[in-house]
């Protein structure tokens, strides 16, 4: 199918992280998902991956990446089975990959693995022949994520060469900042990271990435905004001043440029990050982001049809 | 589709509850059930669907409900996708309102809900523009039971007009309850309720509906007794001598017309509030209840199909 | 369907053990699933079972059994169920025969169940309509797994007629020894159980079966081994010195025949009672026995489709 062909990136057959992606590689999935939202309204992709099982590995619990999955699996025909790890005693006693090796017995030829552990999905691609799009993997990445928020973007604001894109929050433990980082970077957007210094330490070395100091500095002039979700589960303390200097509020939204749009990657602690009023205002993206989710990970999967 | 258009009672787009259905808005859910029944054997309506995509939402956890829409969509060859919420850690750090208008974004066009919260269907209706089918909320409704009743008693008795239905036991608990005498009382019948006087203070307020202070009064003339399940989960403790003066019994039922019928709509509580005896014998229709859920299921979902 | 009428032992409507079967049934099962192999992988079968509905009623938690039962019901057409009750509060408040009736009410009309108590299968397929396929059912039977086995030896090592198979560990307690004892001694292969006294004992009255009393006894001249998952979670202690005498090693495995080969039901406890070497070297089936599950699970499930 030439229209895959095009949009699969030639040296992958994994979606593991955005790392390594070039430019042309992210539009083209970017391209591809506009596509896909069309093709989904039309159902006529849905015998794409008829061929393939695909196998929903959700070690950390999730409802709306493991429905967009899900539901762009099964839009594109492929047979979905959900191994139901999270929240059940399935999986304590065998180790991830002696779990993934029986899927892949098990005839699941497209592995969508969400863990906890940075570094999972690679080993799952590594220790099987399973084709692997990561879900998220502990702190390290969220590739469809990131995606999914650059479509948002480029459709929000158009192109996004020389925009500034303020990351905003607890950075560090972010796998959504770290792989947007990588992807809005490699569209040619400019990336200011903010936050508790803990949380940002060590980003001033990433390549093109700028760490502001104060909220305030890192909304001047920016293009967007994406303030993160603080992940408490992941041992981020929140400091009882967290939200007087750090929560994105419309004062501060007027540093910003005119126009500028917000993002976040939800569930939003609305109060903490982000006031209500922003979250659910006419700048949000918030909920396009979720509505990309589908078609994005539509774009994903639908070039790994019959990938050997 | 003509059938579908003239099923569809005008006015909704949801089926929230059965107050506000009208006679004529009843029959033609029933009459569209029995098309369905055979449809289903047939398999004559496995796109009717096709472009719709069901959430399942059950806060409460639920076997045959959830099971029983499942099935419903299924043959009508929508797309579902079960959120997996009961006995879950989803969804805690998240508002009702948040999951479905996410769910909507996902593409979800049609929520099925079950919620512990009485009227959580009319908020999802309310804050979305999902169509939603409330799987009962809290102890207000429970529509698609109560629609499943009425199938079930017309089909074993005939027309409801001027028949006696005696409702009993936790009737102040009981969203069953509460959706079969809107239903049954709409649809002809003339409503008994009877139980402890704490769980029937205030029935006799409703119109049509009449208390009943003893089952033995309760039992007189009936055409068709419901026993109702003790809802221990929700706060109704049940008084020692509960079974003496309310469990239905065969010496009970010689009071009700001959070849009166037993509705219950399960899981029983077998020795409480009947006995094993009646409700596996030849008057129970609760085997019937539980066989009328999936087609009955089917004619509320199938004319939602590509409402705007 | 020839096929499917020919593969069906004639006098069973389900599949609750493997004894009753006789060599000739067993081997067309084996024979059927090898179609089946190749009939999934060319997606010719798809609406085998469209006309059924599988119910999924895990009681145990398990991944690979309910997995392999999913993808082989889904790569026949039927539509497909779970309970979802391992892990969960369903079914607390309910006998397993209320929730099976139930689900055939609901339309379900295979089901497949796992089970903690022996004989939980064959009373679902006495006090229903159902066709039952035992998935397991406490220490009694595992009759797909034991099939699975079969092929997978089969086509390792040809023909069972005289050879011998060690069945080493945990036997008292494990209903995948008992199954392969009955299926693998009916294809007319030698059995010999080992094993910790307390765990074998009784064995040597069983037809056709040896017990020995040293794993190299037990090993001495096989044509293939079957170490058994310590099954902890059944109240089988772990003496100190298990692995000492009972794990299976290098070593001890040059006591079998020249190209024997081993076998484990899986997940495997690696050193204990198996080495990791072993389990995962080139005589090991342990992957073949997962890649069979599927296509014997289609076998076993494609010839009840109609029957009534």
């Amino acid at each position: 199918m030439t229209m895959a062909t095009l949009a699969r990136p030639r040296t992958h057959r994994h979606l593991l992280d955005v790392e390594g992606l070039g430019r042309a590689d992210l539009e083209r999935i970017l391209d591809l998902a506009v596509e896909m939202r069309d093709a989904r309204a039309a159902r006529t992709h849905r015998s794409m991956l008829e061929a393939e099982t695909v196998g929903l590995a959700f070690y950390e619990a999730s409802t709306r990446t493991r429905v967009s999955f899900e539901l762009a699996a099964k839009a594109l025909g492929a047979t979905v089975v959900d191994l139901r790890i999270a929240g059940s005693s399935v999986g304590k006693g065998e180790s991830l990959v002696d779990t993934v090796r029986t899927l892949e017995r098990t005839g699941v030829t497209i592995l969508v693995l969400r863990h906890a552990s940075a570094g999972a999905a690679h080993l799952a691609a590594r220790t099987t022949g399973l084709r692997v799009v990561n879900a998220g993997d502990g702190a390290h990445a969220h590739p469809t994520q990131a995606l999914a928020d650059a479509l948002t973007l480029r459709e929000a604001i158009g192109p996004l060469e020389g925009r500034m894109v303020a990351i905003v929050g607890d950075v560090l433990h972010s796998r959504v900042a770290r792989s947007n980082i990588h992807a809005l970077g490699t569209l040619g957007a400019r990336i200011r990271v903010a936050g508790p210094s803990a949380w940002t330490a060590g980003f001033d070395e990433w390549p093109g990435v700028e760490v502001a100091t104060t909220l305030e500095e890192a909304l001047s002039g920016a293009d967007a905004v994406m303030a993160l979700r603080v992940q408490l589960e992941r041992g981020a303390g929140l400091p009882a001043d967290h939200a007087t200097h750090w929560r994105l509020d419309e004062e501060r939204m007027a540093l910003a440029l005119p126009g500028a749009r917000i993002l976040h990657p939800g569930p939003t602690n609305e109060g903490v990050e982000i006031t209500a009023d922003l979250a659910n205002g006419p700048r949000s993206l918030i909920g396009r982001q979720v509505e990309n989710g589908v078609p994005v990970r539509m774009a994903v999967l639908a070039p790994l049809a019959g990938v050997a």
